[in-house]
């Protein structure tokens, strides 16, 4: 099993507290690691198949403070497919002129839909086989780019169909919005005014947002597991899609 | 105008060298900076839009020596569109469940094909439009992956279509070949045994080459300009397209 991190912001945020939570878990997860940050309609996309304590670029990162309004991060520990580049996540497409971002935590077994369109796996992952399923319903479904709750509905109707052959949670973002899917273990947080104080729960190792933060900036966190001790976590119950916009819940 | 870097080799190689010549030249190319490597069918794509100079993702990749087989690097001196992430070079799609790179130098006047296929720019620059018309092309040519010969044939048909229009200095790769194209300035060597050494054209650092090779490695590179004083780099002819594979010229 993997770890996933998703942001989503109404203003650009420094994801780097929370990556160092989710790096605090990488001595599980020394198959790869990956994270893909938006800067508007751009995107940096940092992927290495090595664990991230001994990443460079796992560690430039989390010296070079990049603000993002959607972020996907994820570490690996493989289940389906070899330990390479190709296999490491977070995966990357283009789908009506943006950019499209998805990891997964989870096992599907025996998913094989018919690839007939434009989106074809590089690796050999379940994982990015079901990202290029995903991007493929999503073009047959909408002509254009469609609204943030019409993508939500279809994305209600698809994600079932590959959640019936295994594990499913997954993280997807096209830059505005971040989509989230629990099958067995997804947790989110938002962090809003009045901002407080946070310890990491892997280590020793606390921020205190209202020196970095203004009363209107709002941002949600989604993780497999809670990545701080003293915030108010919610579970996704099994099944539960959920997408988030402006840091906060929408749709 | 921009400065293009691209390389091919027969064994995973250190592009370093190189790279430092490129980075020498972007006190005048301060709009981007940008290279992507392939591992196998893997790609690690690094761009920010600032100076090669000051980028801290640019020095990670200088001190982090990836060995790659196909490289392709760029440095940006924004014509068209603006100074952004999503105009930053090189540009990155999906095609028969291979990454492609591309990367341009020069200035297309007025060329807007119709996209009506699965590739759409993400940015607003003459570049990725040409190289998302480029892949839609492709696709409509072949129904799935091609010979190096085959892809060599199609693209001599389309590439005179946007030259029309200006300067199209070009690379692109898939991990298995490198296609360059050359209107107004561009230039190849090729290393081999028995290998020598090269001193950088634009400051006092050498490198010989005999250290770190084998003699069954080959290598090509391909720049804008030289960036050696003592090897026997070529110009393309105005219009001239080459492809190289395992560290050579082919097709």
């Amino acid at each position: 099993m993997c770890e996933l991190l998703g942001m989503n912001a109404n203003t650009p945020t420094d994801v780097m507290f929370s990556v160092t939570g989710l790096a605090r878990r990488a001595t599980e997860h020394q198959d790869g690691f990956g994270i893909a940050f938006f800067e508007g309609r751009g995107l940096r996309h940092f992927i290495d198949p090595v664990s991230a304590l001994e990443s460079p670029v796992a560690q430039m990162v989390q010296r070079y403070p990049i603000k993002s309004t959607n972020v996907i991060a994820h570490i690996r520990k493989a289940t389906q497919g070899r330990v390479a580049l190709e296999n490491s996540h977070p995966f990357v497409r283009e789908l009506w002129g943006r950019y499209w971002v998805f990891a997964h935590n989870g096992d599907l077994k025996d998913f094989s839909p018919r690839l007939h369109g434009a989106f074809r796996p590089v690796g050999d992952t379940d994982s990015e086989r079901v990202f290029c399923w995903l991007m493929q319903e999503l073009a047959k479904a909408h002509a254009s780019v469609p609204t943030i709750a019409e993508l939500t509905r279809t994305l209600a109707e698809l994600l079932p169909q590959p959640a019936r052959h295994g594990t499913f949670n997954l993280l997807l973002s096209n830059g505005v919005a971040l989509w989230a899917h629990g099958t067995t273990k997804l947790h989110w947080v938002q962090r809003r005014h009045p901002f407080g104080a946070a310890r990491l729960a892997d280590e020793d190792l606390s921020l205190d947002f209202r020196a970095t933060t203004s009363p209107d900036d709002r941002v949600v966190i989604v993780a497999t597991a809670p990545l701080t001790r003293d915030e108010p976590w919610a579970a996704f119950a099994p099944g539960e899609l959920r997408v988030f916009a402006d840091g906060a819940p929408a749709g």
